[in-house]
């Protein structure tokens, strides 16, 4: 077991592959732990018997995605025996609206809405939660969605690398007053895992590329079509063909955090989104609903046939 | 008119009361707006018709809190004539899960989800749609829940001013890739009105108080019950008590870009949030479910009645 002092936590990768938050001490002197925001709790819940088979959590933005996708998992895997409320897959946060959770045999689908700081909340409970259920070896991704630079609308970009939006590799916060950075270091393991899962068949391309993360939808990423403008549209493509130039290939809002908080809580992450437009045509969409839930599914497929492979691998499968 | 230059919008507090983004010349070369994150558009939905007599517009973060909340809206208003679906307020963007927005005639609930670039999102698109639907001197108010400094829990907070996690009193964010500032200016006038909502019968207290706004909710309050956390406890209590020794009342997550983007856009806007805990004792709530929802009600109160005055008034009622 390496001990990584400036990670957060205790890595197992050559250990035992469990998750244990270098917090672990800490966490072990309350006598309940609640993960407030997924209304799951150390007492109630048998968080080991729920999730202890867990390998791999899928994270996006939306609850309806997340549960949709958990459908796909379950036609995926062929996996038929997993928790149903009626006729919809169980949410295992349903005493909460902030989050959702869906679990289809070892693949979690968790919603974690818009934005760092949202996601951050969310991050650390699952966290958490892996850590007292004792997942081995799991792995992490981000599925969603975001804008192109230059790119064919419904392509698949695995991020190589994060930026802020000030081109920064790392995510930025406060503790304690002080300002910190973790950088956003990408695993190139399961990003070259990622693309390789990527086929000759695919009726998209699967691609990598920096992903420019931003906090705001409208001034953040240089749309026009916001309350908030005060540029012009010959600013906002000469600032956008920049970021072109720079490798930048898709623009979102969560990638540079979610990709920190992975290497810092020494988890296998990557991030996968689909472009639903290319921002150096336009700003709004114009592709059609059925086309849109066509597009979302692609980076979840790409994840999916990663997952698929790494089943087979620990079962003795081909 | 008053043409506020660095405020984004043309501010009409002494003209027609209509908010106009200083966008909106941008905004007309759209043959349709869609507010994405609302599933609502300018095409599709005659946003006069609907929104046009909206007032008072109430953020807060949960939806299923802001669909509560406008139960409280029609009881205390004595509307009964809202929109329904089934037997719940209807959701007009039910079409999405991002946020959720209820009407109950001139108030309108919106949920903006965690953290501010969640709350961005949401924010523009609501401006627009208050643009769109014409609305007259209309008022925003963020409703929410926080950690206290040193208050008894279930105390309502009414932000005076607003700090991010290294005490700056502005909101940054990155736009064309350089950094800008914006001043979270709290309006004196709405503030001195939420105060005097008060009455002397309130088995809680209502004071006004810097408010901590922070961009995570472990390391980011100081909290030791995280995934990560890199501190020792006598660290935390040193810390949040120069929080309170600098006026720090209460702690929370969006008031900052709440604050200083009603600022921008020339509208007023106010933060009232009831503490949860007291920050200085505990990390994790213990009040029960009961008290949790009579508290999340006490702000949501001080906030109607200072909206039963203003329509008393427009009204010509006592």
């Amino acid at each position: 077991m390496h001990r990584n002092m400036d990670a957060g936590v205790i890595s197992a990768e050559n250990g035992n592959g469990l998750v244990v938050p270098k917090n672990h001490k800490k966490l072990h002197l309350l006598s309940v732990d609640h993960l407030y925001h997924l209304a799951l709790d150390t007492q109630k819940d048998n968080l080991e018997q729920m999730f202890g088979d867990v390998r791999f959590v899928c994270f996006g933005g939306q609850p309806s995605r997340m549960e949709k996708f958990s459908a796909l998992v379950a036609k995926e895997l062929n996996i038929d025996d997993h928790e149903m409320d009626g006729d919809r897959p169980k949410n295992y946060a349903a005493a909460t609206d902030r989050y959702s959770i869906h679990k289809v045999g070892p693949v979690l689908s968790v919603s974690h809405g818009i934005g760092i700081p949202s996601l951050s909340v969310v991050f650390n409970e699952i966290i958490k939660l892996v850590y007292y259920a004792k997942c081995k070896d799991v792995e992490f991704f981000r599925i969603g969605t975001c804008g192109g630079l230059g790119l064919d609308p419904g392509t698949v970009v695995v991020t190589e690398k994060a930026v802020d939006g000030e081109m920064n590799p790392y995510y930025k916060l406060a503790v304690l007053g002080k300002p910190v950075q973790r950088l956003a270091k990408v695993d190139q393991s399961l990003l070259e895992a990622l693309l390789r899962c990527s086929e000759p068949d695919d009726d998209f391309q699967t691609v990598k590329g920096t992903t420019f993360c931003a906090d705001d939808f409208y001034e953040g990423q240089a749309r026009l079509d916001g309350a908030f403008c005060e540029y012009e549209e010959e600013d906002k493509m000469k600032f956008l063909q920049e970021l072109r130039d720079k490798g930048v290939c898709n623009i979102e809002m969560e990638s540079l955090g979610f990709l920190a908080m992975c290497h810092h809580a020494g988890v296998k992450g990557a991030v996968a989104c689909v472009t639903l437009l290319d921002r150096l045509q336009q700003d709004t969409l114009s592709c059609n609903t059925s086309m849109l839930k066509s597009w979302q599914e692609r980076p979840q497929k790409i994840v999916l046939r990663h997952i698929k492979k790494k089943l087979h691998i620990t079962n003795g499968k081909s």
